[in-house]
C-alpha cells in the first residue's frame, strides 16, 4: 500500500544517522534555525485558521499530527512540541489525546529516533517508515501534517539527466544552477510530478478541516539559482568534485552522472500545483530568511558549515562515490569553508524560505 | 505520557536484531510454531465474536491494529496479515483502511523490522516504541490488538530477588523452578502487578467492542514447572552458570543475583486477573500445545535449538554477565544440547500456550 501511487520507487537518502560527529543529530543548526523562523507562522496560523469543529464529524478518538521527513531528531521533537501547544493554547481542555506520527524514508534511522523521544512527552508516538512520495496514513486519518526541509529533495533523479545521450545530461556539474534550461526543466519536472503525487496523498489522508504546514527551500522571482545559497553550495561541492576528477581519483563521466536530487520552486510555482491539485486552500503563504539568522553564517565558524552540510548530504554522495570520496569532499570542503563563508555572505540571503499553510476543503 | 501507569520503569530485553547467526529474525521457529497453532483460533474468535456494528459509534476512518511486543519479525508480519484476512473475510468491502502498529521496548531494532516490512501489504504501518506495561495509545483508537509470547515477560525483576537479606533471594538459581516459596510469590507478585497495569492500559486503548487476543506460556493445573519445557530450558541454563562459576569464571553470587524475569501463568490465573480488571468478557480461552510440533524437538537439530534460545534470551544474559560469558553460556549449551532435547522429549508438552481472545466490554 505504500508508494502506490508512486510511479517508480522512490529513491531514500537518509540524514545521516547515530549521534556521532557527522550525525543529523548533531548537525541540523540550519534545520533549527528554519524552525524557529516558521515557529511563529505556525502559531498564527493555529490561532487563526485551524477550527476543531471541522472535525466534529469524524468523531476522533485522537487528534493526530504527523511530520513528513523528521529525519532523527531533535527538530522534529521540538516543531511536533510546538504544534501541539499552539493546539492547546486555541482549545485547552476539549482536546483529546494527541497521537503523533513521526515519518521517514525505512533507511532513516528509527532506533536513534526512538531513543531519543523527549520522556516526559505529552502525547503517543508512533514512527511511520516510507517514503510521502506515496500513501502513508489511513483515508481522513489525520488533523496536521508537517514537513520541513524535506519535499524539495526529489523522489528520484530525472531519467533524462542520467541518460548520457539526451540534451539534459548535466557534464560537469553536479546541480543545475548554471546548467543548460534542458537540465533546469527536467528538475522542474520532476519536482511537479512529485509535489502531485505528494499534495494528493495528503489530501486523502488529512481529515476535511485538517491543516499542512510545508516549510521548504524558495527561491524569490528574478533572482537567480547561482544567487542564493543552495545554488551556491551545491556549486562548491561540484567545483570540489572536478578537481578531485582532475586529480585522477574518479572519472569525469562519474562527476557528469551525479546531480543532487533536489529542486527548489518558487512561491507561484507552489501556489500553481496546489491549484491544481485543488484540494486544499491557501490559509497562509509567507516567504522568509533564516539564512540571516545561521549562527555559522553570522559568526563565521567554518568547521560547522562543513560538518552541517556532510550530515545532510554525505547519504546521496555516498551512494554514488562511495565513502573514501566522501571523505575527500568533505575535508576539502572542511578545508576551505572559509571561501565558501565569504561567497555565502555575499549571496542573495532573503526570501529563500517558503511557509505555506494548507486547509484540506 | 509512555509508562505513566508504570510503578517505575520497565527495563528492556530485546530480542536479538539485525539478520545474522543468532538473530531473532533467522531463529524464531518455535515461536512461529505458537503462532501457527493459534491461527486457527484467531479465525475463529473474529468469525465467531468480532461485531464490527460495535464500532460504528465510534465511526472511525481505520481498523487499528497493535501487536504488542512484536520484536523484529518475520512472525509479527505473518500473524498481523492473517489477523486482516480474518477481519476482510467476514465484513469484506465494508472495511476502512487497515492501520497496523508494530510495539516493542524502544531498545528493540526498528530499523530491521522496517527493512522486512513485507512490500506488497495491505495495510499502512507504524512502529510504537515503549513498554506495553504502560499506555502507547490514545483512548479508544485500537479495534484489535495482539501480543504472542511477550506478555510472560516480567516489567522488572521482583525486588525481593534481587535483595541477598531477603528470604526470596534465589541462591544458586537463575529461575524459579525448584526454588522456595518465597521466590515463586515474587515472581507471582509480579506478574500480577505488571498483568493488572497491562490490562488497565489496554481496557483505556481499546474501542468498545474491540478485541484482544494474548498467546503467552502457561502451565497446566497439577503439573510441576520442572516438568514443562521452559522450566527445564532455564534450569539448563542455570546448571552451566554455576558450571562456569565453579571454574571461577564468575562468581556464585553472580549467578545468586541474576533471575530471568519470565513467569508462567495459569489458566485460572489469568483469568481471575481478567475478571478482576473488569473490562474485558473472556471471549475464547484454551490450552494449546505447540512444543508437540516445534522441529527441532521433533527432529532433534541440536544447533537449532541453542540459537533459538540464544535468540530469544541473549539480551537478558548479557545485561548482568557481559558478552564473553555469553558466548561460554551459548557455547556450552549448544555442545550439550543432545542432552536438553532429551529432556525436552520426556517433558509435559501438553497445553503449555494459552490462547485468550478478550472482549472489551
Amino acid at each position: 500500500m505504500s508508494n502506490n501511487n508512486a510511479t517508480s520507487v522512490p529513491e531514500a537518502y537518509p540524514m545521516n544517522g547515530g549521534d556521532g560527529t557527522y550525525s543529523y543529530t548533531k548537525n541540523s543548526s540550519y534545520q533549527k534555525a528554519a524552525a524557529n523562523v516558521a515557529k511563529t507562522l505556525i502559531d498564527e496560523a493555529i490561532a487563526e485558521k485551524l477550527d476543531i469543529e471541522d472535525f466534529s464529524s469524524a468523531s476522533s478518538s485522537a487528534f493526530r499530527i504527523a511530520d513528513l521527513g523528521c529525519s532523527v531528531g531533535p527538530n522534529t521533537f521540538a516543531c511536533v512540541q510546538n504544534i501541539i501547544e499552539a493546539v492547546k493554547q486555541k482549545y485547552g481542555s476539549q482536546m483529546p489525546d494527541f497521537h503523533v506520527f513521526f515519518n521517514d524514508h525505512a533507511a532513516n534511522d528509527f532506533n536513534t529516533l526512538f531513543a531519543s523521544l523527549p520522556p516526559e512527552r505529552h502525547y503517543f508516538a508512533a514512527g511511520v517508515p516510507g517514503s510521502f512520495h506515496g500513501r502513508l496514513f489511513p483515508e481522513a486519518s489525520l488533523h496536521f501534517a508537517h514537513s520541513s526541509y524535506a519535499t524539495h529533495w526529489l523522489s528520484k533523479l530525472p531519467e533524462e539527466v542520467t541518460n548520457k545521450n539526451s540534451p539534459a545530461w548535466n557534464k560537469g556539474k553536479i546541480y543545475y544552477t548554471t546548467s543548460p534550461d534542458q537540465v533546469f526543466n527536467a528538475f522542474a519536472a520532476q519536482f511537479r510530478t512529485d509535489m502531485a503525487i505528494f499534495l494528493e496523498a495528503r489530501a486523502k489522508e488529512l481529515a476535511a478541516g485538517g491543516m499542512m504546514v510545508l516549510i521548504m527551500q524558495t527561491i524569490p522571482d528574478g533572482i537567480h539559482q547561482s544567487r542564493i545559497p543552495s545554488g551556491i553550495m551545491f556549486d562548491f561541492l561540484g567545483s570540489i568534485l572536478m578537481e578531485i576528477a582532475k586529480e585522477g581519483l574518479i572519472s569525469e563521466e562519474e562527476v557528469d552522472s551525479f546531480n543532487i536530487p533536489v529542486y527548489t520552486t518558487t512561491p507561484n510555482e507552489m501556489a500553481e500545483l496546489v491549484e491544481r491539485n485543488g484540494s486544499f486552500s491557501i490559509v497562509k503563504m509567507e516567504s522568509t530568511s533564516p539564512w540571516l539568522k545561521v549562527g555559522h553564517i553570522v559568526n563565521n565558524t567554518e568547521q560547522r558549515l562543513a560538518r552541517e552540510l556532510r550530515a545532510g548530504m554525505e547519504g546521496v554522495f555516498k551512494t554514488h562515490f562511495g565513502s573514501d570520496i566522501v571523505d575527500q569532499v568533505f575535508d576539502r570542503l572542511n578545508d576551505k569553508s572559509g571561501q565558501l563563508i565569504n561567497q555565502l555572505e555575499s549571496s542573495h540571503r532573503q526570501g529563500t524560505q517558503l511557509f505555506l499553510a494548507l486547509k484540506r476543503k
